[in-house]
């Protein structure tokens, strides 16, 4: 059994209000193994790359689990290139460069291999392509979870819909859970998107946390108050990537697993926006991971003595 | 021993998305009365009114154990008033009209009965008349939590840093932690602040929750996700008012304790914000307020089993 993940892998630029960095690996699926291969392996990515793509960052991953014979490696081809400033608030960035290269031609095939998914992420791509993966496992995974963005909406709605359809557990941002259901408050535009196939909904809030809905159920994880947030690059992937890995190692889709699962994801993205690009989820220890959990635990815990004047 | 209130006691005119009211009782000393008498009697008010503020809501807060011998009423003068409109996000809103009124020549001498006073509840106004509340109170109160807002940070910052140098708990939203601190973190802003005087810091982020800062220690308290979000006005004194009930209630200031003040803060002004001005709050049962409660503990808990690959 396993966890396949289908996403970019790619070169970002960046600039945030702390520094600049000019060629960085990035990508969805290359965040989501970063974090998730903290909890589980085998982990089966799918996506593409250009000769460009180093060696050293295949090998790196697949010492920790990670395997790539879904990978199609374009040789004279150029890899995903994207580049983004950020603005002080961390919240906000502007796109200033978006190269497809070799993505503009992925179609994905699935090896057989791929075959034994007990749990598959769909990280944030072209819709069309997270649908053909759905399609091509011929045993329907105990759990799909599927990112996406608002370029999908303006661009894609009826393909995107059509995924969303497919999937049990949506992660979008509130910005784009508001314009999916077109209602501005965030428990009416969850029921409406649970209208629309997934039973669970991830609305993340960046430094605002997360919420978790499911049926008329709701829960929230907070985000943890950070000093520094260094780079956000990555943040979301690595949330998916924690969320996922937990599901996978306890495989338990219970809403009551998902609500830790959603902890484990924030304390992983907390991690990752401590430096530029995936370098912090590099150098992470179990230790320092079940440090930080400790921390979420104690901002949110509570002795409750009730009230009567 | 008792519980003094001081703040504005008020009309206002409200502009929402959702109607529109010409004239409403408000004011910070209302707000907070009308919430902490859930949990504690009795309340002692300070503050000033017109000949115009209407005797059945004297007789109506009278009724759950508020007191006013400490507000003066000005027969022939008008009441403080204030008129704003809200935008589709009802975190901003444009002040339309303030008009001080009584305030202008509020100094107030506070009666000998309020001697007693255990907690001090300092509503948002003028510094100096906070500090002088302070002053006149010849024993030490065992708990002084202090709400301001920007305003007086533009205009009388040292009278400002003065009180905030008298108080034990001081309540800000996010952007005045910043402007108060010029940090942009909001943890290094709480340890500037903290530096200031306050051991304790509440930092209110409207719909995003709030955050309880000491010494390195930190809590968050979610919101409620709300279906409709009516009017957030009296919002943040309502919450005020439920944190000093509970501690008044429970006489303990630990910082455990404080966790539990600010969840009742949160679940409070959760309802205030259902119906336009004070009235959900003049309609509310303990049933109800222990059943939001409830939900709250829903919202945040979550069993934690930890990692490992």
């Amino acid at each position: 059994m396993s966890l396949v993940v289908i996403g970019s892998m790619a070169f970002d630029a960046l600039e945030t209000p702390f520094g600049k960095v000019d060629r960085i690996i990035g990508g969805s699926a290359t965040y989501v193994a970063w974090s998730a291969s903290n909890f589980y392996k085998p982990i089966k990515a799918v996506s593409i790359v250009g000769g460009d793509f180093p060696k050293e960052e295949f090998d790196k991953l697949t010492e920790r689990g990670v395997q790539f014979e879904g990978v199609e490696v374009v040789h004279d081809g150029k890899s995903f290139f994207w580049s983004g400033r950020y603005h002080m608030d961390m919240n906000t960035r502007d796109t200033l460069v978006t190269d497809l290269n070799v993505l503009a031609q992925f179609n994905p095939q699935l090896p057989e291999s791929y075959q034994d998914c007990e749990f598959l992420m769909l990280g944030n791509l072209v819709p069309a392509i997270q649908k053909s993966v759905i399609q091509q496992l011929r045993k329907r995974p105990k759990l799909i979870v599927m990112d996406t963005m608002n370029f999908w909406m303006e661009t894609a709605m009826e393909d995107l819909k059509e995924v969303i359809g497919m999937v049990d557990v949506l992660l979008v941002n509130d910005a784009e859970a508001r314009q999916l259901s077109g209602e501005f408050s965030l428990p009416k535009a969850a029921m409406k998107i649970q209208a629309m196939g997934p039973k669970y909904l991830i609305i993340k809030k960046g430094e605002h946390g997360a919420l978790l809905f499911h049926g008329k159920h709701v829960f929230f994880a907070p985000a943890l108050p950070l000093e520094e947030v260094f780079d956000p690059t990555g943040a979301g992937d690595t949330f998916a990537g924690g969320f996922i890995g937990h599901i996978a190692r306890t495989k338990d889709i219970s809403y009551e697993n998902m609500k830790t699962a959603i902890i484990v994801g924030s304390a992983m993205a907390s991690f990752c926006v401590e430096k530029f690009g995936p370098q912090r989820l590099q150098s992470l220890t179990k230790k320092e991971i079940d440090d930080r959990m400790d921390e979420f635990v104690e901002l949110v815990n509570f002795d409750i003595d009730l009230v009567g004047a």
